[in-house]
């Protein structure tokens, strides 16, 4: 990376745009937040992406070179085509030609990833990855839904065409709750925000849990964070329910580690919070369902013929604006140097 | 690959000890087999295949140029060290440094890997993935056990430290048979020789199983052979332990296919030759529980909106020398041009 050069990254969001010109050496230049005009159609919302790329190009081509444009969106996306394709988030969306629609309009090039796959591509080079010196990580997402991104030596790991990481699609118990993706008990159901609350409701109507019943009665939109607050109080069910989240994290992270023995996995999304509510059981899970974790724990001393390499488990470092960093950093992972 | 370079691989079994020459255009040159002597202790079966390695060098050394050393070694291994730890199949090997004594004993450059890893190296160059065109697979060995090997853009993926590709424990049913790991409901005890009879067994003893209960008394160590050729006669037990293996096995590969969205997925070990009984199942499963081959089956017309990629599924291509053949061409994979 030329120390005189910069990105542009595009945090695509249902709600929020975010778009940021970015220097390594100096982190975010500058930042335009604009709402996603989702009812004023799909044109609009990539002639909006292109007016602010356009604006911080013209401000910071004169002093550096652009590297290029990277632009984190919701999925699933073919790529390295960079289509959308049917994503439930963004209604009309379908058979959008976001790389090419955005290259068009800007005339750079352009690179467009999944959001979950920039969020690990930033914790993987400023975020944990960084601190615990590894370029190697993959990265489970717990916000509505579960999103993975793996990052394999300091690139992004797309499969053959953009649906690698769906991670949250593991199954965990066969028979377990229906997900979206027409599966039952894949791991998404199980530790989202969405699988928080539907289990919560399933206690209510057993008429087991009296202090979720009463939430309930008084927050009908309760919300993870609530949930929390009861098990911090010492609510059996709602403990529970954490326990049950890190039981499904700690089975899925297994078959993880099992298959591609990284060093590193990062847990970010609003329900990690709940970090020390949940983490218990992942560990314990995690410890019975992986000899490879057990081998490389780094809560067990290396044995004598065994090597030093550890397999970390660590909350993302990361905060929000992981996507818009990682969507920055993206053109310089992938553009080859000099330009 | 220089034309007028070659390799020497090494095939170390438990059993037999396989040596080879090979050159990429040409094949395999030379093969030497002998019986691995693991009675006689680890100096002795190291010394054995470093006299066939520079018995074979010696010969072919003068017309071409030796690329490196290539061994497949039963694991598990430290890489890139090519230590042993602890390796199931070779009592008292216990931390053999068998890449630095191999090395030291011919005094040419060398590199060792998990046998299932060159085994799926050479499916990916030489078998199912040239003739599908792709440089990346995972392959499943359905043997003893259920190995797996990861190869990514033409390489073998280790992971961090030589552990990757245990997708044989990822988790397929939480409370299933226990597996030589220490967990339980690995893919390993469902879908290995050994599981299948186990599964057996344990329908004899159940008492519902007539058939089986007589083929074990005519033939108390019988094999997968045997049982599938009741299960092709007809006999409903047979036929339900394999379509047990087959559903193990999709889950299995469901998670695989989510995960690391690769063009292709191959199936070899002994196990292997019950396909036709299996795979009914093993597509079904993995068509309802993964949504990333709904969207890329090779039987489905892709969609206009659609991509053209294909997620393959097939029979291992190669016999009984694919890992000798891996460990041969495993050189050129690792050693950079030039020699």
């Amino acid at each position: 990376m030329a120390a005189d050069s910069f990105s542009i990254g595009v945090d695509f969001g249902g709600t929020n745009l975010r778009v940021a010109a970015y220097a390594p050496a100096a982190g975010f230049l500058e930042t335009i937040h604009i709402a996603t005009r989702l009812q004023a159609g799909r044109d609009a919302v990539v002639a909006d992406m292109c007016a602010a790329i356009r604006k911080l190009r013209d401000r910071y081509a004169g002093n550096a070179t652009l590297k290029g444009i990277g632009v984190g969106s919701p999925g699933p996306l073919e790529l390295p085509e960079g289509r959308l394709r049917n994503p439930p988030n963004l209604p009309g969306f379908d058979g959008l030609e976001l790389r090419a629609e955005v290259q068009r309009g800007v005339g750079e090039r352009v690179v467009v990833e999944n959001d979950a796959n920039v969020a690990a591509l930033a914790e993987c080079i400023v975020g944990q990855g960084k601190k615990l010196g590894v370029d190697s990580l993959c990265m489970l997402t717990l916000g509505t839904g579960v999103g993975a991104g793996i990052i394999l030596q300091g690139k992004i790991w797309d499969g053959m065409n953009g649906m690698a990481g769906e991670a949250g699609h593991i199954n965990i118990y066969i028979d377990g709750p229906l997900c979206g993706c027409g599966s039952r008990g894949c791991l998404e159901p199980l530790a989202s925000a969405t699988g928080v609350r539907r289990r919560a409701k399933e206690l209510i109507a057993a008429g087991s849990a009296p202090a979720l019943a009463a939430l309930e009665k008084r927050s009908p939109d309760f919300t993870p964070r609530e949930i929390s607050e009861l098990a911090l109080a010492g609510d059996p069910s709602a403990i529970q329910i954490f326990e049950e989240v890190g039981r499904a994290l700690g089975i899925g992270l297994a078959a993880l580690v099992n298959t591609l023995n990284l060093p590193l996995y990062v847990i970010g999304g609003g329900l990690a919070n709940s970090w020390n509510l949940f983490s218990p059981t992942l560990f314990e899970e995690l410890r019975y369902r992986s000899y490879v974790f057990r081998m490389t724990d780094p809560d067990q001393p290396a044995t004598s013929a065994g090597s030093s390499a550890r397999t970390y488990i660590r909350l993302a470092d990361l905060g929000p604006e992981a996507g818009l960093l990682g969507a920055c950093i993206l053109p310089f992972t992938v553009f080859p140097d000099g330009n």
